[in-house]
């Protein structure tokens, strides 16, 4: 039963993605085998295509197809700001970011945060590198870095490790600000978010 | 650009797919982007796999690698039922069907239902290649058609047109009984499947 055998596997493929339970993968490999071909097959050329093309831009480890990501680009030709670097922990992170429309600095990717439980610390993630580039001379000068880890434990945990080590260097460095989320209820917001709303509040 | 856009190329590519949205699409290209090469290639190849391997089974239409479906195999070294013939609108339904373990007879898969909405008619559906099947001679007699189509109009105009079809061959016709769902409450039971189970009731 062979042509079970590989509607089967690729069920189980799809259900390893995140997010995607049997149910999902079995609708998924019926709409495939329902639809055209190339469009099957031009999916299956683009998961090969990222794998092949895709690797870390060697500035700011983001994803890129060259030596240098697409922002890490647009700075050397003047288009972002060399001056400002964000820090985050994933590239995800700054797809998230550059959505605001808000940031027009570079960025730079730890690939993790600092996680004793899991047995992560400061030597594996890109934090040498960071430092090196503040260190970067002449028309690079870095003026501000914005740590824009998670707001949790290991965010904040990786923000204050590298806030003590950035600042001697006479850098400014910054935190994303806590708060209410936009839109939300007062009345359902998290006793966090709400105490750390009243500490940062503002004069208008 | 050109990493951004293979990368939210295949965003697009998984938006396409069914019950996938933005959000899920960007968790599955990053996690294949942070996954094993390996990983990837071989989601991707078993989808061409699949594309190239399946067509239809030359006496059932159900999904099939050869010239027949694994279950019409079965079927021919007699580890299935040749008599009894379960209609079923799509490939998927047979899947459906085989979960429950309870029947052990051929299929036959119309390829939709008849929707004078949708502009399907008889002539669009393998009801020919059904009666074909129906008519043949010696060792494959068809004692019963068990049609289990959809519980739904199409569904139930397409079993009605068949039973007035299949009726006067002398072979007997069944229907999927309808009613309550096993494991649900008669309070939230919808009032057309509790009329059908007070129609349907059985004595004990």
């Amino acid at each position: 039963m062979s042509q079970e055998n590989v509607i089967q596997r690729l069920q189980d493929e799809f259900e390893r993605l995140p997010g995607i339970g049997p149910k999902s993968a079995q609708r998924i490999v019926y709409w495939l085998l329902n639809g055209e071909a190339e469009d099957a097959k031009r999916l299956a050329s683009t998961i090969v295509e990222v794998k092949e093309s895709v690797h870390f831009c060697s500035r700011c480890f983001n994803y890129a197809a060259d030596e240098l990501c697409g922002i890490c680009k647009s700075a050397e030709v003047g288009d972002r700001d060399h001056s400002i670097i964000c820090v985050v922990s994933e590239p995800r992170d700054i797809a998230a970011i550059e959505k605001t429309h808000e940031y027009h600095g570079t960025y730079h990717v730890l690939g993790g945060e600092i996680s004793p439980m899991d047995g992560v610390g400061p030597d594996d993630l890109t934090i040498r590198d960071l430092l090196t580039r503040l260190a970067g001379t002449g028309e690079h000068e870095v003026r501000e870095v914005l740590l824009a880890t998670n707001p949790n434990v290991e965010g904040e945990t990786t923000a204050v490790y590298l806030s003590r080590l950035i600042k001697p260097l006479g850098i400014k460095t910054t935190r994303l600000a806590s708060g209410l989320p936009v839109g939300g209820d007062l009345e359902f917001a998290d006793t966090l978010s709400l105490g750390r709303a009243i500490e940062a509040r503002l004069e208008i």
